[in-house]
């Protein structure tokens, strides 16, 4: 590590990584007859066989809009599922503190988010162990240091924080240490709207300029099959009336809890993503809303979650055929089962990114860091996913085209035989020329013996410490504490806001 | 390793490996304009900068061709380039022993070679040493095994072999233990014409039969920039003569011996390539021959090969749009710098793996076990590789396409909150309705520490030495050695042959 310590983790290329866009046309799996027979049994599904909404105020606003609800049961009438389909906004800003952490979320953007919702961290120093609100606070650093990752995810669970207090907690340390867009769950009204107006006083904007722009994200599950529960569609509804961007995304593990054909999964997945975004238009015509997909299959000898397979890059696909038959941008996810930042590890969540970029995701999250199908946020993890993602990164940059780029002067004067190490075009380009390896050692077998033998498991602990000393406090994060402290305070000295069931 | 070693390894999905075509369409990074740019650059630097030839006999080829020669260097007129590309077939069978092995070579087909050309190997049992015939042996039958290995290769080079009979050793390792395509290096008149009539006797056919099928390829490797060495050159002629077939390769690493943008690697790839096929087709007109690139950057600071860059992967889309330009099937690479098969490892091998696949390629080498940028074959990482090459098989399988595959019966029935672990798709179809990882481990944390904590690396390990012990000679080998055994007596009585230099 003595010599990658010598130079500051973080890529001068890196500005370039802000704002990508896909570089490859997205790819089909499945046929479009397929595809849109998938799309019509899932509108016959809701209309027919309906969803479970757990909560009263949800199924009020399907009733008001005509359709039929029969105890929790909402059957839910095509004409209404396509009025929302095409009332949902297509393209939207997601904002961050400044112009240039803007994400444009549309079809076309390529956006990674972190791995997000685990209840553990694991790294080499301290092991694996419950989430913490130190775990936290590193991950949302390392998170807002690498330009690659375009939006903060609750990377592992703060449980050393109440939970009527551990959104305020989340909220802090997202927007006092990061630009970039926060993300928060959707655990009830109190909470949620507890976090808007923290993120409409950090932001310094008017509850009418925060309702007009989009602020902040949430992933709304449902609880496949066809149940959404209560604070999921509360989230749904509050999201969409203070105008702030909802990811709906059903976990579809073919075989458990979704049926074990790729097509029943994703019929199931539509069929409640649709449902989702229905609420939401029904709520506030126009509010921002993703669809969404996670859809990969289990382990039918032992029911365990995988990743990173076959079956989840082709449902991954078909996913992003399901959202461009019906316009939206949307959202999927690569990750890993693996319990270790291992070439299993590697390979599945990069397998993975590669099903989001052949589908053309706007959207991938749990794109860095992602262990245990999700039970840790590993930090070696993180560093070596990073590596994957930046190379998409380098991918999405503009391609050579001129005729300079021919590098004729070089090709013409280097003898046959010789070697172009002090070329013109060499001595011209040699200092940016290629992307730098994060984690990746080049060194021979003999230098890289002698430097230890590391694997990048082991070389990735120094990184992810060294990025944390790198690490800077954005300008625009100083006077966040005066904005928000004064209000935090005062709600905690009310006790602070329930967690809704 | 107890549960894994109770099953066979050897998926039983497998034989669906065998013959595959590429389910995306190929991509590209380039603009048309800008390969075209290169196209002709191309064929501007062989006709007025020329390549050094140091093989006479080539150069009389080509002299009577009407290039023109002046001492080693020829200047190969368009036309002559030109008509070459046109006389060229663009698609033949590569044949095994038996027809379900042969390998449609096209443009469209997916097919996978394992590491090549490594002069050491590497395992966990016994360290890296100089290759062996232990180690080749050892490979073969591993290369063997996997049905989504689709030829051999020379995985580590027999060093314990004294050259002037390596090539014995190598083709009957090949040849009675696989019933797949043989490779054999090109190294002088001498061993390639034993080769071809080792293989002739073992395929049972006539020196006309032999000729008119092709049943043995050959990497030829130029020395860039600009040369083609004597036993490369007495390759492309000797195979051409013979109908076998020449992957021209030129191995541009950009900002070493090759320009240092990637136009200009692409450029002196193409040319170098181009003046091997046409050497090819001068030989003997319509002669079986692949288009072929493996371009990939150094490390500026260090001067190291790096594999699996985001340099590396836009090269390899690069080459895939250049060969489709001249319409032909092409070769690429994957492969890793990796000293481990670690998450680095993993990762640069299955980001190469996606290139080739984005690029559309023919033919991928080294697509499983290249570790130190080729300079070891490693048998753990064979294994982890070919769960990326499992995978993709699994992607080129068929879609799900039918009404039975919506699995309404398991979605109408199945009640909103409920399960599918026993819905009867799920019965139906359990057995086999998901890739069996080969080498993942979807354990969860705590049965997986009950298991040892391995990782992928470490059960690598057992899953190799299992599938040598799974390994089973096909029977279409058991009278190869009868029939080629006297003949390499006889001539291993006399000396053998000496290679070229």
């Amino acid at each position: 590590m003595t010599r990658r310590a010598r130079r500051q983790i973080s890529p001068p290329r890196a500005l370039r990584y802000r704002q990508l866009r896909h570089p490859f046309a997205p790819q089909n799996y499945f046929s479009e007859d397929h595809i849109q027979a998938i799309h019509n049994q899932a509108l016959h599904l809701l209309e027919e066989k309906g969803i479970k909404i757990l909560l009263p105020e949800a199924r009020e606003i399907f009733a008001q809009a005509g359709a039929r609800v029969d105890d929790d049961m909402v059957f839910i009438g095509r004409d209404i599922v396509l009025a929302a389909i095409a009332s949902a906004p297509k393209s939207f800003a997601l904002k961050g503190a400044t112009a240039d952490r803007d994400q444009q979320y549309e079809l076309g953007a390529q956006i990674f988010g972190p791995a997000g919702g685990c209840p553990n961290a694991t790294d080499a120093l301290r092991g694996r162990r419950p989430g913490s609100s130190e775990t936290f606070l590193e991950a949302t650093k390392l998170q807002h240091h690498f330009d690659v990752i375009h939006l903060l995810g609750p990377s592992a669970e703060p449980q050393d924080i109440p939970t009527n207090e551990r959104h305020y907690f989340m909220m802090e340390a997202q927007l006092l240490h990061s630009d970039k867009p926060p993300s928060i769950y959707a655990r009830g009204r109190a909470q949620t709207m507890e976090a808007f107006e923290i993120l409409a006083l950090a932001r310094g904007v008017s509850d009418a300029e925060f309702k007009d722009n989009v602020w902040i994200k949430t992933v709304i599950n449902t609880n496949s099959p066809r149940l959404i529960d209560r604070p999921m569609a509360q989230g749904i509804i509050d999201f969409a009336r203070h105008g702030q961007m909802t990811i709906i995304t059903p976990f579809c593990l073919a075989g458990a809890m979704a049926p074990i054909t790729l097509s029943g999964a994703l019929t199931l997945q539509h069929a409640e993503s649709l449902a989702g975004i229905t609420l939401s238009q029904l709520t506030r015509t126009g509010a921002p809303v993703s669809y969404g997909g996670f859809a990969s299959n289990v382990n039918m000898k032992s029911g365990s979650p995988a990743f990173g397979t076959p079956e989840h890059v082709k449902l991954t696909i078909g996913t992003g055929q399901l959202a461009r038959l019906i316009g939206f941008p949307f959202r999927v996810a690569a990750g890993s089962a693996s319990n270790l930042a291992d070439a299993q590890g590697a390979n599945e969540n990069t397998m993975g990114l590669w099903g989001a970029a052949q589908a053309g995701a706007t959207l991938t999250l749990h794109s860095a860091g992602w262990l245990e199908g999700g039970l840790s946020f590993g930090f070696e993890k993180f560093i070596n996913d990073l590596e994957a993602l930046q190379t998409f990164a380098e991918l999405a940059q503009p391609a050579e085209e001129g005729a300079q780029d021919l590098a004729l002067a070089s090709l013409n004067n280097v003898a046959p035989g010789g070697h172009f190490f002090d070329a013109v075009d060499t001595m011209e380009r040699y200092a940016d020329a290629f992307y730098e390896p994060l984690v990746a050692d080049l060194d021979n077998f003999g230098a890289w013996c002698d430097n230890g033998a590391m694997s990048s498991m082991q070389r990735a602990t120094g990184i992810w410490q060294q990025a944390l000393r790198d690490y800077e406090t954005p300008e625009t994060c100083n006077d966040v504490a005066s904005r928000i402290e004064g209000y935090i305070e005062k709600r905690r000295a009310k006790g602070g806001a329930e967690i809704m069931n």
